[in-house]
């Protein structure tokens, strides 16, 4: 890092992580906080409202086809079911990560570096099969 | 910052997200394209992905008193495997909202303002049943 | 039916019943008693272990197409994979069932009801849609 | 059989039955076909609709202490709530068994024996740790 870059660390931090999901972080315990609400938000009870939102995600797919799945955003109100719902998933995902101390940066770039050694490219390549075995 | 920042945007940018996820979505995508693994990744099959990997989170939490779940993270082996389920979830959801071309930020920031409205302080501090019926 | 069926109440009975789950419930109270597991099956946490089910069979059937999902008996590891899974799913809501004192029978009679109500042939024939709009 | 059971062999056969499903899976099998949501109905479809049932049910008990979760039935509306899931994750079960051609009692009476060889009585006693580590 030249030193020229002084000042502008947060850039290039910010250039290098995988996640970034700081803003995120404080903005939803502000919002549990002004709610008196982290007395429910044990980490058990998380991973149940995660695992709730994951099957709200899973009612709007599951009558349709593989094909029509990637068409499901034409339909305006379908569009923003789909966004609300992930927005949910990651909003507690995000409240867990908090509550457990986990750093998503570090998870995802541990978890990729290990995926990368499980499914080596010449032996995975173009296989459902070997991605399904893991 | 100095005026001196020209060239700083993504700093700036950065600073006002609330999830910048493009590393990951950028990492996750070079790794699908090297083993053609597009194929597999339908809305359809990344929600059963995901949904599978929220279970996987919920297994290791299921016996756990919500006090020893706090705790969860004292066990070493325990804390890899939480922050494996963590990590697994957040690359198909964020691969999930890659290939339906959603903006994460957009749809949280959306979100959090619905969740603004919807649950007043006033109205649901401290009450869980509040939260509950949503 | 003739008026020698008296002793055969039994038969009558089961023959009225949409499930008769009766002897699971023993045989899952029996295994439990015997662990003394009873304390961790509090119907929080095993609503947490059906989810965790839910979530292996899911990842069973993600990276399949509908037409091989149809075919995954064929193999037999697979086939055996998914049986294990149906009942692990359908062991948990037996005693899930059990700890809070719900009729099976009774909750699947009257939602069935329910269900042909809400969903009138002459409407929803053919259509996913409607079947998705509950 | 002896020819002195003559007429009470269903109570034999259920006696012995650790669940059946016959009624309610016939009862599906109509209320599909008058609807012609057979073509819905493939095995990947259902896994996701099962899902997205645990899910209502893990929504209706993620803020409950487990204690309060016992007490779940003492509210009348949400007790209907539960019996109404409960009934809906049965259904899908069971109809999901019937696409794949699975015999429940047969799987959950395999899978009994095997978790009797996996836990053993004197090994796992009050342990949810061993239980945990399946």
């Amino acid at each position: 890092m030249s030193t020229s870059s002084a000042g502008s660390g947060g850039a290039d931090r910010a250039a290098q992580l995988l996640v970034d999901v700081s803003g995120l972080q404080s903005a939803v315990e502000r919002f549990v906080r002004a709610r008196d609400w982290d007395q429910f938000h044990s980490p058990k009870n998380l991973v149940m409202a995660l695992t709730g939102e994951a099957g709200e995600l899973s009612e709007i797919f599951q009558w349709l086809t593989e094909e029509a799945s990637h068409a499901v955003a034409r339909d305006p109100a379908t569009a923003r079911a789909v966004r609300d719902e992930l927005a949910d998933v990651l909003i507690y995902l995000v409240r867990l990560a908090a509550v457990l101390d986990v750093d998503l940066d570090e998870a995802v770039a541990t978890k990729l570096r290990a995926n990368a050694q499980r499914y080596p490219v010449e032996q995975v390549r173009g296989s459902a099969r070997k991605q399904r075995e893991r």
